[in-house]
C-alpha cells in the first residue's frame, strides 16, 4: 500500500486550458460507455475499443508493484465480444443493478498523433434484490484514447481498483 | 433486475459536440437544485420546476417493468409546494445530513422547440447523529427541460432509484 | 443538525454561463489536487495554496452553530509543510489507498480583482489491507481561490464534512 508516492501518477504535460477542452471530450465518451453498460448492453461494450484495443483490471497493489497482472485481460475487440457473450449468457451471478459514478477526469498528456492519455476516478455501486446500494469497486481508469471513426475510441483501458475484497463473480465489464 | 437490456436506456440523438455543450448547462442546473437540497431549503425546490412540471420518483425494479407507479408524484408547482411545506414543518424523521453527489450527467436529444432530454446518475448520502455517511439512495435522473425565464427548468423529473430497500422515512426530495 | 435552511448556503452572484466557465477551471483545478493527494504526493499538497493560504477541516455541526473551530487548521504554506512532512514520515496509521471523488462544483461569486467563491461536494473513499473501500468522510469544499503563478491557487479551502464519526487517525488533507 502507498505510504510513499504511487508509480501510477503521472505528470500533466499540456497547458491546463488544453487539458480541460480534452477533458470534456473524454467526460462525453465515459458517460456513454457507463450508459450502455448500465443499461446491461454488454454486447455494446467491445465498440468502445479499436480494433486492436486493449483492456484490463488490475489490482492497485500489484499495479503499484508494476505487476499489471490482472483480474481479467481481453486485447482485441474479438476477445471482448467473446467476453461479453459468455456475461450476457451467464446466469452464474445473482442478478442486480449497475451504477457507476465517474469524476475526477484528467488528461495528462496528447501526442502529435491526436491520442490522449487519460484518467478517472469511479466507483461502481451494486444494488441486489432487497439489499442496499453498495460499494462494489472502486478505483481509476487510466486510458488511452484515440480519433478514430468521428470521435474516440479506447485504444487501452487500464481498470485499476482500490477494492481489495472483490465478490468472486466479478465478470461484468468497468 | 436487468439481465437483458434495460427498457429505459436512450441513445443520443444529437452530435457529441453538442451533447457536451448542453451537459454543461445541465450539470450547472443540477448542482443548484442540489445545493438547494443539500442546505435544507426545500422550500426553493418547486422553483425548479415548471409551472405544470412533474415529478416523480420511482424504483427502477417497477420502471423496467414499464410500471412508473411510484413512491412519490407531484404535478404542477402547487403540489410541489404543498409537498414542501409538510416536509419543513414535519418532525417525524431523524435530524441529518443530507449530500448529493452528481455525475455522468448526459444529454440524449433536443428537440426543435428547444427542450432537452438529460440524465444524470445521483448518490444521495446521509449522515445522522453520531453515525458514519452511508448511501442512502442511488440511482439515475431522467429529465426534460426546457428554456424559460432565462434559464432551464425541470418539465418533467423522474427519478429512478436502484436501492431496493429505503428507509420508510423518505420524504425529501431528490 | 439542519432542519431549517443551513447558514453555509450562498446565493449564485454571476450570471450561469459566467459560473460554468469558471466551474470548469475549478474543476480542473480539483482533479490535479485530488490526483497529488491519491498518489500520496502529500509533499507537493501545499503548492496548491497562495503563500498566506488558509486549509481548515470543520465538522458540518459545528459550521452551522458558525464555530468554525476544526479538526485541523493551518494558516500558511509552512505550516502545511510541516504538516506534510509529519504525515509523509508517519507510520502511525494503518496503510491504506485513498480515492476521491469530487462533484457538484458551483462557483457562486467573482470579485473585481479576480478571485473566485467555489464549492464542491466531496466523498474521500478508504480501502485498507483485506476490506472494502468504503466512505471515509463526505462533505463540502468551500473555496476562495486566485490567479496567480499562471493559474488557480486556494487563497482559503475550508472542508466541512458531514460525516460525525470520524476514525481517529485522520491527519491526511482532504
Amino acid at each position: 500500500m502507498i505510504e510513499q508516492a504511487s508509480i501510477l501518477f503521472r505528470s500533466r504535460k499540456i497547458s491546463p486550458e488544453r487539458a480541460v477542452a480534452l477533458a470534456r471530450e473524454v467526460e462525453a465518451f465515459n458517460v456513454e460507455y457507463c450508459a450502455v453498460l448500465d443499461a446491461g448492453l454488454v454486447e455494446q461494450w467491445p465498440d468502445f475499443f479499436t480494433e486492436d484495443g486493449i483492456y484490463r483490471i488490475t489490482a492497485r497493489e500489484n499495479a503499484e508493484l508494476n505487476m499489471p497482472v490482472g483480474l481479467v485481460y481481453a486485447h482485441g475487440r474479438n476477445m471482448m465480444i467473446d467476453r461479453a457473450v459468455a456475461i450476457s449468457r451467464t446466469q452464474m451471478f445473482a442478478p442486480r443493478y449497475n451504477l457507476h459514478m465517474v469524476s475526477n477526469t484528467r488528461v495528462t498528456d496528447e501526442t502529435q498523433d491526436g491520442s490522449i492519455l487519460a484518467q478517472a476516478n469511479f466507483v461502481l455501486l451494486q444494488t441486489l434484490v432487497e439489499g442496499p446500494s453498495t460499494i462494489h469497486m472502486a478505483g481509476t481508469f487510466y486510458d488511452r484514447l484515440v480519433r478514430k471513426e468521428g470521435g474516440l475510441l479506447l485504444q487501452e483501458r487500464q481498470v485499476i481498483y482500490d477494492t481489495t475484497i472483490i465478490a468472486n463473480d466479478l465478470v461484468y465489464p468497468l
